[in-house]
């Protein structure tokens, strides 16, 4: 038998992992990588780091090149090379080389398309091809920004899309003294964590001077200024577009492979797309997830490496299993680190999924130990099933550690009561005795079986307005450093001695720093017979966080005395 | 009905967290703490960190005061209150004021023991009485090690046992200039782990100053020396105990409760002793392995705090679900983390259990980021069953990331295919693409289905005295720098061209940095016909820091040119 020949197009993440994989399972195959840019397998997640100088040499983002491909594996790799066309019945793919035009055919046996993702660019914005408009999608992207933003001496730059990328390249550049806007269309930053946790990341953009404009859109780029939807203008030498991503399909579409509901290629279980032989992975795709069971789309790195393999795995006659996505994610923004997993609220509502939410701000270890910082985290969960649908958690730790647990448990389709008794890793370095997975899990397990009822801190500026009873069961010298405006001061320490100044005619909602101290006030109120007593969800830690952002970009009035950020 | 008395002995993890739980539950029950000790509510985990000045506050490690206890739960927390015996007929606890003599009678309706476990001092040691022997276990104690060090101006200690506690009261003490040696009866510390990465915690050690003795045990103590099993004299002027703890059950056993197979007190599902209400939880009782179903002690605070909560849910009518404890655990040693859950290699030896172990080595974030560093990482799962029953982490990088989704794997009886595939959190910044876990059942899956054969690096030794035919397959340079005395360099970018060079007669053994290349340069061979080609799991890295403590502190013949424990 002659010797399987294989084709991958593009030679990225999904383009070089499925390369390699197929070298690894047969050292005879050819092996053919086309990749349409002069750099293959370059770790674009890697990209913005180069404009801070975190990575200082832009070359050495590329990992691997196709001397080492060729030296290593065996595999061909051919930059410079654009697979223009296929000819699926001879089973042909048509290359031109990108620097001479040339082209050139080159038979396959099994061939596999991993073309990834554009920057999306709106034609309808003016300006929109503009020398000073920029994007992010590889390394030669990266440097023609470093050398305008040098050339040029900018000293304004306009971010546009407040995504992973958008947010990375906006930190980068914040760190070399340039002025950075971040122009977001829509109400918050993020779309994988929800408002409450996207106003803190709100709050680290504009403490490190990032001029941060909501539901404002981008409508026309000059030299020196982009104007928004609004109207309102706004300084900037240069443009860099990350409002997202679209899947490169023009040659999927050109041979006809079928595309799913999302855009993307569709693709059967095993990766293979509508024409016989012919694999898809990576960005391009559309892919399943695994609570929803819908189709979607999901731009990461690990999704692609381990679809390439799975392709590969398959056209060597290997059982491939297709559990679906579910979107674990990580950033690092400044001073602080933001992860999520599995659907966010917004996602639960939008599609009909009834949840329920646990919040809890432990410190990121023992608190007498230096640098406890707050870990906000908030556990997303079905009702009534108690299910985990998802999580977010925020801090200047590593919370991406306790993401990483619930993303376990959502793939062993794990309940809250899974998570209660987990047992992690302790110590007084590196956690608190209960990781902030089970204290949520614990207070997940209590609003399931309907032990005490809870509001978030995002309802809370409406109760202030409305003159609601709100009980602040701090110490005295804590309320004295600030507190909710219309808040009564009753501390847990003090309450079962002035129970008479707790009204019983109307809701008693009972906040304190984190949520643990009126925590228990209220399970003891209810317990004396009280049965109008509702937590507020995060307490005052959660509510600053969440408030301080909008009170200082516009001109409503703060619903607190003073801001109080840190733990006690 | 009148209100509920609870009777709780013991006022750390379990005793506190028991009396919380119980208020909670209950804002009429009369709930009272008797500790014999001065405090209540400390963090014993936290005690090392005082050595060194990190927590610089002794009594800051009550994290809660009787005081405390009282206005903020109404509380009674009663100290220097020893509960000397208990009338079960009657239901009434003798409790003696340690400081005055004088006894009380306080009857309960459920009884809580939370006792604790106590350091083991042996009696057969000459001169374990004398003042300058401590052990820790409270804050009291760890007052009196940091006086007596002041006071005596002492400039060696040494430690006994290289448990946790061995080990970070070493630490503490290390960071203060004063001259320590730990001694260990047993071949290696930490007996979480397995006596591979157990090297790499000797060599920290060693790297650190300290004086590590191994294999040999205390004999006697003197003011100013220990002498060893072996004859061999070590200066100190203090000796700490840290050799492990027993569970504290004299009064359990005085009053009849049965203990169990290991000596802890029995307790069933629900933490019941065999003596109608009255409960047991925390370190003195005997709990059930989850996965080995075997009966085991675990003398840890998060299972405490878990018990105590489970306990009080029973008297309050709550269900208990009791699966068992898989003993998580992380530790900080100087710049190393060392993490690990479920069963070490060792352990399943001793149990008869099957198993094969998956080492990877990859980097903590992607490599081109700035402080990238080694993560080592073992996968210990069941043959042929391939369930996940164990994993060891170490590192510079927060390691117990890796164990803490092994543990809710472990928790939620997943297989190695379940890790392969598992979508974590990935940016550059937190870690690689494929996650260390990723890689390490990937491995595993190969290992399971025999894809290729592996050897761990404790067998190196002996292939490079019984001459075996060693490949490292890393490039001529990283050769240069060092390598296995016998092992002949074919690089991986040259094993095509230079096939003639390896035996078809004999095993070939390959290795590169980390097994990266190695196992590439394996399965490309095995492909080619050769059938006898094993990769050395972990490769040069692990290799050399198995290697290093022993070569340093032996007069045996280093099997390397030079050592290497950085990465690419």
């Amino acid at each position: 038998m002659d010797n399987k020949k294989i084709v991958v197009v593009g030679g990225v993440a999904g383009g070089a992992s499925s390369a390699a994989r197929a070298r690894r399972l047969d050292e005879f195959a050819e092996i053919t990588m086309f990749e349409k840019g002069p750099n293959v397998s370059f770790s674009n997640c890697s990209l913005p780091y180069h404009l801070s100088g975190v990575i200082p040499d832009a070359d050495s983002i590329v990992l691997m090149t196709p001397e080492q491909f060729k030296n290593q594996y065996n595999i061909d790799a051919e930059v410079n090379s654009e697979v223009t066309d296929v000819d699926t019945d001879k089973k042909e793919v048509e290359v031109k080389n990108t620097q001479t035009g040339e082209l050139k055919k080159v038979p396959y046996d099994e061939l596999i398309l991993s073309p990834g993702a554009n920057p999306i660019m709106p034609n309808c914005i003016k300006g929109i091809d503009k020398d000073n408009v920029f994007s992010v999608r590889n390394v030669v992207d990266i440097k023609k920004i470093q050398t305008y933003l040098e050339v040029n001496k900018v000293t304004d730059v306009a971010i546009i899309g407040g995504g992973f990328i958008g947010l990375e390249v906006c930190e980068n550049l914040a760190q070399t003294d340039k002025n950075v806007s971040l122009i977001e269309a829509s109400g918050h930053v993020m779309g994988t964590i929800d408002d409450d946790f996207a106003e803190l990341v709100h709050k680290e953009l504009y403490d490190h001077g990032v001029n941060v404009v909501l539901n404002d859109g981008l409508a026309e780029i000059t030299d020196d200024h982009i104007k928004l939807g609004s109207g309102r203008e706004i300084k900037s030498q240069v443009v860099i577009m990350a409002i997202g991503v679209k899947p490169d399909t023009a040659l999927a579409t050109k041979i006809g492979c079928k595309l799913g509901l999302t855009g993307g290629i569709a693709v059967d279980h095993q990766y293979r797309t509508s024409i016989p032989n012919v694999y898809a992975v990576g960005d391009a795709i559309e892919v399943s997830h695994m609570i929803t069971r819908k189709k979607t789309r999901l731009a990461l790195a690990f999704p692609a490496q381990m679809q390439a393999r799975d392709a590969v795995d398959h056209i060597y006659g290997r059982t491939v299993e297709n559990r679906g996505v579910i979107g674990s994610q990580v950033i690092h923004v400044f001073d602080i680190n933001v992860a999520s997993t599995g659907l966010t609220e917004n996602e639960c509502q939008k599609d009909g999924i009834d949840y329920r939410t646990a919040v809890v701000i432990p410190k990121s270890r023992v608190g007498i130990m230096p640098d406890a910082t707050p870990l906000y985290f908030k556990l997303i969960f079905g009702y009534p099933s108690g299910e985990v649908l998802g999580a977010q958690a925020l801090g200047k730790s590593d919370v991406d550690k306790q993401i990483d647990i619930v993303s376990t448990m959502i793939s062993m389709h794990g309940h809250i009561s899974d998570l209660t008794h987990l047992e992690v890793c302790y110590s007084p370095w590196f956690s608190t005795a209960k990781n902030a997975v089970n204290m949520a899990a614990l207070v997940a397990e209590n609003v399931l079986n309907g032990e005490f009822e809870q509001i978030q801190v995002k309802d809370v500026r409406k109760l202030v307005e409305k003159g609601a009873f709100i009980v602040d069961a701090r110490e005295p010298a804590e309320y004295e450093e600030g507190h909710i405006k219309s808040a009564v001061n009753i501390p847990l320490s003090q309450f079962r001695q002035r129970l008479d100044e707790i009204p019983t005619d109307r809701p008693v909602y009972v906040h304190c720093l984190t949520g643990q101290r009126s925590y228990n006030m209220v399970r003891a109120l209810n317990n004396r017979g009280y049965n109008n007593i509702i937590n507020i969800d995060g307490s005052y830690l959660a509510l600053c966080e969440y408030e301080y952002f909008k009170d200082q970009t516009t001109d409503r009035k703060p619903i607190v005395t003073n801001y109080r950020f840190d733990l006690l």
